[in-house]
C-alpha cells in the first residue's frame, strides 16, 4: 500500500500519523511538490485535483486525506477508530467536515502564507483560526477526545494544522483544553510527530 | 425528529433533499436567520458553532450538514444511500469533504455575495467554482453519480449549491455532464426543489 506524500504536508502526515497509530503498514512515495509534480502527468491521472495525499491500495486509488482515513480505518483498523453506530460515525462526520473546511481555511491557510509564501489573505485566515481554536477549546473543556469519548479518526483529522498553528502565526497560549488535547494526542502509543509539532 | 431549517440555505436543502428521497419524515423549524436568531441563546446552546442545519432526535443534537446527511442515512435509510464497505465509504466521504470546502468556497461564496450582499473575496469564489465545475464535469463525464455508480448521500451533499450556482453568476453552461447529472438528481423519485433550482 502506498501512500503519495510530502513531508511537510499536514494532510500527508494525518495519514502518516494515523497509520502509525492503528500499526497499519504504508510505503511513503515522496512528491516533487516543489517542483509541480503534483499538478503534471502522470500525477493527474491518479488524482485529477492535483492534491496529495493519494492512497493506492493494489488497484484501488483513495483520494482526499479525510477518505483516506476513513478508508484505512474501515478497511485496516479497530472499529473503535471509526465508530459504525449512526450518532457516533455522525459525531467523526462532523469533524471530518471542520478538517476539510474550517481546518483548512483558518490555520492551514495562516500556515501556507508564513512558511511558503502562499498569497493567501492572512488577516483572513487568522480570523478563522481564533474561531475555530475558540470553539475547539470550548467543546474540549468538557471532554477529552473530539468524538465518541476516545481517539478516533476525527482527532487524526483535526490534530496536525492544529498542532501545527504556530507556525502560521496563531498562538496555543489563549487554548488551554486545545493544549491539554495535544498533548493527549502526542502521548498516544504509537504517536509519530513531524518537522513543526 | 425536527430540522432547525432556512428556506434559502443550500445546507438545509441538503437534509430536506435527502429526507424526502429517502422518505423519512421530519418537522421543520424556521430559524430567523435574518434576525440573528442562530448567532443568540437559546440556538448557540444547540449549536455552539452557530449554524444551521441542526437535527434533533429525541436526545441526540446532529450539527453539520453533511454529518446531518450520514446520520440520517445510517439510522434510517436504505444501506443504499450510504454504503459501508470501505472503499464505497471512503469514495462518498471523499464527495463530504468537497461539499464541506469547495463547494462551500465556490458556488455557495459567490451566491453569500450576490443574493445575501455578503462582504466576500467574489473574484476567489468564481475561479474556485471554475475550478470544482471543471473537475466535477470531468468526473461526470464517465459515471452518472458522484460515488458508487448509485445515487447517494454525496449526491444529496454536492447538489445544492452547485444547482443554485447561477445565483451566484456562475453559469452551467460550460459544463455539459454536470448539467446532465443535475438533471438526473431532479428526475429522481421523490425529488424535491426549492427556490433559485
Amino acid at each position: 500500500m502506498r501512500l503519495h506524500d510530502l513531508e511537510l504536508s499536514g494532510n500527508c502526515y494525518k495519514v502518516r500519523l494515523f497509520a502509525a497509530l492503528a500499526q497499519i503498514p504504508i510505503e511513503r512515495v515522496a512528491v516533487d511538490f516543489m517542483g509541480g509534480e503534483h499538478q503534471r502527468l502522470p500525477f493527474l491521472e491518479l488524482n485529477p485535483w492535483g492534491e496529495i495525499p493519494v492512497l493506492v491500495d493494489g488497484e484501488r486509488v483513495v483520494r482526499d486525506s479525510q477518505a483516506i482515513l476513513v478508508y484505512l480505518a474501515a478497511q485496516y483498523a479497530d472499529e473503535a477508530w471509526l465508530p459504525r453506530d449512526p450518532a457516533g460515525l455522525a459525531e467523526v462526520v462532523h469533524w471530518l467536515s471542520r478538517a476539510a473546511n474550517e481546518v483548512q481555511h483558518g490555520p492551514n491557510a495562516a500556515r501556507l502564507v508564513d512558511k511558503f509564501g502562499y498569497c493567501l489573505d492572512k488577516a483572513k485566515a487568522l480570523r478563522r483560526s481564533a474561531r475555530l481554536l475558540g470553539l475547539l477549546d470550548g467543546h474540549l473543556a468538557q471532554r477529552s477526545w473530539l468524538a465518541c469519548e476516545r481517539p478516533t479518526v476525527a482527532d487524526c483529522a483535526v490534530f496536525p494544522y492544529v498542532a501545527l498553528a504556530p507556525e502560521g502565526g496563531v498562538a496555543h497560549e489563549p487554548y488551554p483544553h486545545v493544549r491539554q488535547w495535544i498533548e493527549r494526542v502526542k502521548a498516544l502509543p504509537r504517536f509519530v510527530s513531524m518537522q513543526g509539532i
